[in-house]
């Protein structure tokens, strides 16, 4: 039989393991129960780092997808924890199965540290499945992080670092960034600004606090909550909640425009002095706005003094036209163009950017405060040497081409499997839009909740004021899953769509 | 004569300079005006890298400070730019220093990206020096930093980290981090904690912002503008200003609390609930919290159901006496403990963290938002495993060491050549206060200008309300400079320093 030594040194002390595939039924089911038997025994101890796939795959002669399969399974069972990818680990409070377990409160102990790690997941029952594929949209494929490309600028910037580096920042950001991102944003997105234009911060959150933040940045000699903008601000009428939610907290009021084919409808601001969009990909809709939306917002903000927040969160990765340029070469003194590395390389690196009309830099840089109290000076230095290198680039194609294959394997398997659900939004982005008829979408997610698919239905995104219709549909994160997981995800997926004579629980008109 | 190559291949494309030190005077100024024709010829490129002084010193068979006081000759005269250290560079801009120099605005050009580099100083006259010694308090030596341990950390935290690292963070901060700063702050601060009631953030001003800010934490579900504590807060008579203006910009009242021999009066709380100290070292006047006042605030804060802000800013930093440990450690209950790296490692690595009461965690991490939008995973990867493997412990024993000494340095110079003026707060930190007598603050620090000094006066800490009197000294911040430039520092310091018959500018009455 087939035999593997996993090398659990990392947690155990340098101890080896032992494992043997044996017994009846297939290699994945001998697999399972070998991997279940050492950790039942200890042999396996918690916490233990399980090996990559590739490499238990190659020690033991299976396919790749045998081991993928068999963590899957133990990881639904509650005997490893479901770390994406390669970090697999025995789980810390492994107990047989059939115990019961009585979930613990956050933070219900006062005298010693509770144990963070969740109870093990009882074993399943024939259904619903314990939640395993992960389709929420918002994140990258974190088993592809270029590691070996970000130390490699990593260890290069910290080596040519001036001293100078390790006292206090600059509030505007690094000057290698904002030049290495003022030459990358020309290039890729036609952005038209200068280094001195750009101000670095921790990402698009941080971006909407320094605007519009009263206190969420400090401004010296200027008295208490002065804001760079003010509310109200016109939103697109699906968007992230996350957004809406911080913005309420700084007091801001938002006002949703209405989304039809052509992205949002522009021509319905009215007081607002500040639109919200994102013109590359609506998120999460997916269509751009048009170009004569696109020209007709800029000649507002010209007409009314206004300004245009164009959240660029995704503008790298367009498969099928020509990139869609980004809206802040219109005008890039009415234009605020906001990105950052979170879809791009990952949320980890708290790394994103402003490219700012002149008039708002003193402002903004006033709201940062004196030095740079945020974003890593030193992930500054790597994410300029990583563009400036092109390495980032590579990256991005990369990611590029391995989404594009992962749309087009969305599309053909709905084409297959489930021809009545129209795919919307697959242009460009991390993720993909199934319409539903109008009143399933809510049984749809009990559905994919049942398969084990963990996915956010369109009612999610969509601003409370926001007028009828309201949308049925399915937001599917296509990035999320890592390459081995992607497959299962689908499959998952397709069991959970309503057939095509599905019945809707509550009948909409749509009138749109 | 002595010869050297200077290897500038990083801007200029691998082409080496020859040096020779020839003609009349001092080997200094030979090599000066090396430099300074190298520079003038274009041989050495604009933002051209210049070698260690060590190394240069080594080529050349000179003195180390040989090499130092030329580089120091040259930034003067605007022919280099000030990096401390090694990372010196040929300016952007050089002119020659009888060229008129016409200062650019910061964002004074819309077209073209204005060169941020900053013109180069005018050849100075006899005097005001131009000013090169920087004994302003706040940045640890920046030369110092531990580039190759943090390299070796970061290395292996990014090689040995889960795939979900790169997925969205948990906003209380990765657990490795958690677990390592609870066991460090119990061994070196006698904190009493656990991981689940800390909470990492970008520094202390972040900490700040997520206890007081309303909107500068999202909360969820909440409404909008709740904050964690509310005003007003008692703060210490003296403390940075820019605490004080990041609360008054969150609307938060700060009262101050005279301060004395024994450290803050906590006995004038009054109708406050929230008393911001530095019990440790008091920022910046130096003397530690008086135990009968640790024990009587915390008194206070359980009597009146209040809380401690304990700043913990240097408390790795202490010379003579035990270690003074953290105020928090006598009811973890009623102290939140806030520290961060800025001190040890570098502001450059924006990390803090948050020692809570049970009862503020659930609030704080709301505040915080859903996920890690702020502090790089990365970098709370590498300094848990900078912890965890005794890098940081043995770093800052060596700054200990270091800082040690050149305070014993200050001390035996102003001994000798300024036994009239008495320091204080040398105990612990990374500065020391310089008393003077009354009304000569301002004039003492126009001459350390006049000597090319950059410092602070007692008077750029003190809280507006504070109460009389008002304390006349100088805030030297004896760790800045690097090593090589600290002899320089102090000989200019000592220049600028009143002599024993220093006749005030204002008389003050001492009622203290």
């Amino acid at each position: 039989m087939a035999e593997s030594w996993v090398n659990s040194g990392e947690r155990t002390g340098g101890s080896d393991l032992h494992l043997e595939l044996s017994g009846p039924g297939s290699k994945r089911a001998a697999l399972a129960r070998a991997l279940r038997d050492a950790v039942r025994s200890g042999r396996l101890a918690p916490g233990t780092r399980l090996p990559p796939y590739r490499s238990l795959a190659a020690d033991l002669g299976v396919a790749r997808n045998t081991v993928a399969d068999a963590y899957a399974e133990l990881v639904a069972e509650g005997w490893l924890t479901a770390r994406q990818g390669s970090g697999t680990r025995v789980a810390e409070q492994t107990r047989p199965p059939h115990t019961a377990v009585r979930p613990k409160r956050p933070t219900a102990n006062t005298t010693r540290a509770p144990d963070r790690q969740p109870p093990p997941r009882p074993h399943p029952g024939p259904r619903p499945a314990a939640r395993v594929h992960d389709l929420r949209q918002g994140t990258p494929d974190v088993s592809a992080f270029p590691r070996a490309a970000w130390l490699a600028s990593y260890r290069r910037a910290l080596q040519q670092a001036p001293n100078e580096v390790f006292g206090p920042g600059d509030p505007a950001g690094r000057p290698e960034l904002r030049e290495a991102l003022a030459e990358y944003l020309a290039r890729a997105r036609g952005v038209r600004t200068e280094p001195d234009r750009i101000v670095v911060c921790s990402g698009f959150a941080h971006a909407l606090r320094l605007l519009f933040g009263g206190g969420a940045g400090l401004e010296k000699g200027r008295g208490s909550g002065r804001q760079v903008l003010r509310g109200p601000l016109a939103v697109e009428a699906y968007g992230l909640p996350f957004h809406r939610e911080l913005l309420a907290a700084e007091g801001v009021r938002t006002v949703p425009l209405p989304i039809d084919a052509h992205g949002a409808r522009v021509d319905r601001l009215t007081c607002e002095r500040a639109v919200l969009l994102t013109p590359a990909h609506q998120f999460p809709t997916g269509g751009p706005l048009h170009p004569e939306r696109r020209a007709a917002v800029v000649d507002w903000a010209r007409a009314r003094g206004g300004v245009v927040l164009e959240d660029d969160y995704d503008g790298e990765f367009r498969y099928d036209r020509k990139p869609v340029g980004a809206l802040q070469s219109l005008d890039p003194e009415r234009v605020i163009l906001i990105g950052s590395v979170s879809k791009s390389l990952s949320p980890a690196v708290r790394l994103g950017w402003m490219v700012l009309p002149e008039r708002y830099v003193g402002d903004v840089l006033a709201a940062k405060g004196e030095r740079e109290a945020w974003a890593s000076v030193l992930d500054q230095l790597a994410l300029a040497d990583l563009i400036v290198s092109g390495s980032y680039d590579r990256h991005v194609r990369r990611m590029r081409q391995r989404y594009r294959a992962r749309r087009d394997r969305l599309v053909a398997a709905l084409a297959e499997r489930a021809p009545h659900i129209e795919v919307s939004g697959v242009a460009a982005g991390l993720h993909a839009v199934l319409r539903l008829p109008p009143g399933t979408e809510r049984s749809a997610i009990k559905a994919a909740t049942w398969q084990g698919v963990a996915l956010d239905g369109l009612a999610e995104f969509r601003h409370p004021d926001a007028g009828r219709p309201a949308h049925d549909g399915l937001v599917v994160g296509y990035a999320t899953p890592s390459e081995h997981a992607y497959t299962a995800a689908l499959e998952a997926l397709c069991r959970a769509l309503p057939p095509a004579d599905a019945q809707p629980v509550i009948t909409e008109q749509l009138n749109n």
